[in-house]
């Protein structure tokens, strides 16, 4: 079938799936783009539609990458294309893909595990980016911890760039967190700027403990840490002078230097 | 005076600095937040006007800052504030802003110079956590290199929560930063996917230079550079995963565990 109004229902039902209620009650959520798409079905993500806009496309492996997709294929005009599209410049290719499992029990850590654990992080960009940079740095998974932040939105998605799907996810409490990284005796290593250890002078692994900028980390994660670690800034003593992704990407390349 | 109409000439005025050939031609940007206009204040920017709506203030401070400020102070009502905020949860404070020297003659150094080079950085965002970062690592300086986004985009001066006032930041060609650096003689250290030697093998310091993701460093500055270094990246060997402030934060964080 090939859609040629913005008005068609399916349009509709396809850009609410923008919205947290709307991906809760379906238990399904968008990705777009083709590095994005490729990454979601090298991890076997179950993608229900895949809407293509081929005078969009920019490049000419996309039919491959459709082929490949095994779902159903809608084709739309530019028009329908765009309103459905979350970016600016759309490169024709749109995927409905199922939810996938959060749960901490799906995890599986290797013997030298390396977790990041954020904690109640709001900005969905900054979360995608340390879920990337997680992915790059091999750590075995990520765990969002008191989630404030929604994981299947469409900018965890993006800032991922499609990350998500290749390093294992759960979204749970502090507290399961805790008592699922205890259970698995994974040391805590939390970083909070009170903190007297500089991030050089200590045994950075296992599970390195990320908070809202704002607020820091809870109580709770603070007294089940192991470690407590500060990031030396030299160059301004304010709490949040480091944004919480890039605080994650020093901890998780430290963790990979003391380990080289 | 008081504005009461989201109709009033200022107002438009005002909401034409989003756009970048309006402050090129009036020299003039936006700075919006209580952080970020402390900021500006402490390292002395002109302010000409201060926009407040004490109806949204969230502290008590405000008042005080609102007089440090020197500024023609310009009283909204919530409605035309709301319309001149770039924010989604405006704090009532807004300053139109006398743009800054951004050319390299104005740079100075330390005797250990510690320099972040960006290079044709595309977004805003990434270009204001980089900032951000370099002040907390007490870098010397900034330089955009072959510049693609105006550092007085209302995006970078918010990512750089206003640190972008506190960290000298000079604009220029990537020839012309080059010709900068070795007359200064600060080594020139080059972040590239396809260099040998880890960036933990190395001497990193001086100048670190950071491209954009999706094309890399261009010819001259690899061609300039004393030293290239890799981000081991165990998890995914392809180039673009990390982010380009990403691999900027590993780099100074770096630089400062080796001199540490």
């Amino acid at each position: 079938m090939k859609i040629t109004s913005t008005a068609n229902p399916r349009v509709k039902d396809l850009v609410r799936l923008r919205n947290r209620r709307a991906r809760n009650e379906t238990g399904l959520f968008i990705v777009e783009g083709f590095r994005e798409i490729r990454r979601a079905i090298d991890h076997k993500i179950v993608i229900r539609e895949l809407w293509v806009c081929p005078e969009l496309f920019l490049g000419e492996q996309e039919g491959e990458l459709v082929e490949r997709s095994g779902a159903e294929i809608v084709e739309a005009s530019v028009e329908p294309f765009r309103k459905i599209a979350y970016r600016d410049r759309p490169e024709g290719l749109l995927a409905v893909c199922e939810q996938f499992d959060t749960t901490l029990e799906h995890l599986r850590v290797s013997d030298t595990p390396l977790v990041l654990v954020v904690e109640a992080i709001e900005k969905p960009g900054n979360l995608g980016t340390m879920i990337r940079t997680a992915t790059a740095a091999n750590a075995d998974a990520v765990i969002v911890a008191d989630q404030t932040t929604d994981v299947f939105n469409p900018n965890v998605v993006r800032a991922s760039i499609g990350t998500i799907f290749a390093t294992p996810i759960a979204v749970c409490s502090s507290d399961d967190a805790i008592a699922w990284l205890q259970h698995k005796n994974i040391p805590i290593c939390a970083a909070t700027p009170n903190a007297e250890t500089s991030i050089w002078d200590a045994r950075i692994d296992g599970a390195l403990v990320v908070g809202a900028e704002q607020y820091g980390l809870s109580e709770q994660m603070l007294d089940a840490a192991d470690v407590k670690v500060r990031i030396p800034m030299p160059g301004d003593d304010e709490i949040d002078s480091l944004n919480a992704a890039t605080s994650a990407s020093i901890l998780l390349f430290e963790a990979l230097r003391q380990r080289s």
